[in-house]
């Protein structure tokens, strides 16, 4: 399995710097979880899962860091971790879940040397466990996606944007093995390209068959009638089912209702911010406007303009034919149905 | 006034070459209609009115060009000049109907000097009457915009897309000019980026407030309530009201009417083509999909990979809520406000 980062024996976290794919593939070492922080902001890793991961391995190396004394500064030191790794992107909601579940993780513990263990530990079960859960995703995903299928879908939702394997990916992944996927068609998601840099590289290495189109030309596919379902993934879902995704991603799901396509959202539930009533309520992240006034470095419009950047768009539930999470499928009505898939246990034992 | 293209009194044309812009600003001369061929498949010269204008002096051109010794010699080399430019591109409807407007003129003449004279004349006539047209479609178009407008528009459908002045520009001008016009929101229009290129390059030159954004912003755009109204262009209109226009114009057309924003088709009566029923029978130019494999020379995806480029799409009629053109605006049904408006003595008379 491909695994965009990992935790090596000596204290140090290894990643691929996705802003240099398809051209170049470089694997970036560090110590220092001041440049995780960095590589998030830079979209070095990007993805929500990912982000989940790493700030998790970031917060691990911290802890190695610290100097502290007694375990009182050794907390402040990774919350001020925390803190940092925080702000470096609002909308992916996995970030704050990640770093939460490390730092409460370590209320109990009695010692430093305890704490650094404990960190490391969770940080790799948060990775093993975001593997697991995109591998149920993919099951519960394919089961849904008819024979034939030929797919559509935006931005990058596979290996690169999780811990592995990916969510909307996966799900195309798993249809694909089990001989149900026909075909992918791809938009390529300006501005920063995420489809036709890195979910292109992702199924050419898998040998799917896939077209990549310009986003503007979403509409024509759709409407030649060349897509039987829609798949992606998710940044973070509002409790009743509205989802935060790629930039992009609401004009899909527009034009999917209209061309009668269904349109599933892939995500593991540490995606779903139950805390959030409605997609209102989610921060949409706004990019330097260079990253449209350019493409890879190439200015592409005349200088000093005004240019807009949200890098997210809230789809409001209406849309959504399902979500399809590592506990099982959510659809509509999506309050009592996410708060099941949130609360298996729960759900089983209710129903 | 700006015109992108212009007829040299020594028999020669100059045009702009757009496809340096917005960093360079060449001016080409050439005595060779194969040059302007090449020219409009290039898209140095592009926008449906444009390439009718340019094809007609490219017509004038082979007409000063022939060697012929008779009348009949003269109108072979026309035919096989005429052929040649009608070749370059299939979906503008003006193209075709500037050549056959030609070679029409021509018909009657008794000497091959009447003829270069009147090929001439009638190029140059449909460049001024393009413009007039233009003109006319912007104060059309502006008394249906309301003041304090924000509009959006896709593509570049300006001076540069015509022989000056521009349609769906040409009405944001004149909205602008009477302080109807607040602010405009420009698509960047992957794969060829005629937006960010041509249209913000046009706006900035006419002080007209502005902001840049990726084509996958539009929805948000819309959603945010940050368009009153969308203006674009066309490059064929059938008889019942389709419009075939750049790539990315049917979703937006959608994303229109799911959002309440009224959208516009401005065009010159030349883009209706009532002998071409629906939008269904309008052939759709593929291009090469490099032009989406990178972008201004620079890749952007792995390489080999598959790539589909349409270059225009299809919006049913139902989307559109009114085309305006130079011979007024036509509302629903279109089968027979097209048909007035392409014969408007008749219709006076009639009506």
């Amino acid at each position: 399995m491909f695994l965009p980062i990992e935790w090596l024996a000596e204290g140090k976290v290894r990643y691929l710097d996705q802003t240099r794919l398809p051209q170049e593939e470089t694997w970036v070492e560090t110590a220092d979880y001041r440049q995780i922080a960095e590589a998030i902001r830079q979209l070095q890793v990007r993805g929500a899962p990912l982000i989940g991961v790493s700030a998790a391995y970031g917060l691990a190396l911290a802890a190695l860091e610290s100097k502290a004394a007694d375990l009182q500064g050794f907390r402040h030191d990774l919350r001020i971790a925390a803190e940092e790794l925080r702000g470096t992107r609002p909308t992916a909601v996995n970030l704050s879940w990640a770093l939460d579940r490390t730092l409460h993780t370590l209320d109990g513990v009695g010692t430093i040397d305890e704490a650094r263990s404990l960190a490391i530990k969770t940080a790799r079960a948060i990775h093993e466990e975001d593997i697991a859960a995109n591998q149920r995703i993919g099951e519960y995903g394919a089961a849904i996606i008819p024979a034939g299928t030929r797919a559509m879908t935006h931005c990058n939702a596979g290996s690169l944007a999780t811990g592995g394997y990916g969510t909307a990916l996966g799900v195309l992944r798993s249809a694909w093995t089990q001989g149900k996927l026909e075909h992918v068609t791809a938009t390529e998601t300006r501005p920063l390209l995420q489809g036709s840099r890195l979910t292109a590289w992702e199924l050419q290495q898998e040998g799917i068959p896939f077209t990549l189109i310009p986003d503007s030309a979403a509409g024509l596919t759709m409407r030649r009638g060349g897509v039987g379902a829609i798949v992606v993934g998710a940044d973070r879902i509002a409790a009743n089912g509205d989802v935060a995704n790629k930039i992009g991603t609401y004009q899909l799901a527009v034009l999917a209702r209209e061309n009668g396509v269904p349109f599933y959202v892939a995500a593991p539930t540490s995606t779903i911010d139950l805390a959030v009533a409605t997609g209102d309520d989610i921060p949409i992240e706004e990019r330097s406007a260079d990253e449209v006034r350019s493409v890879r470095g190439t200015p592409i419009s005349p200088d000093g303009i005004d240019a807009s950047n949200p890098a997210f768009d809230v789809t409001p539930s209406e849309y959504v034919t399902a979500i399809i999470t590592e506990s099982g499928v959510a659809r509509a009505p999506y309050a009592e149905s996410l708060r099941a898939v949130c609360n298996p246990e729960k759900a089983a034992a209710g129903g």
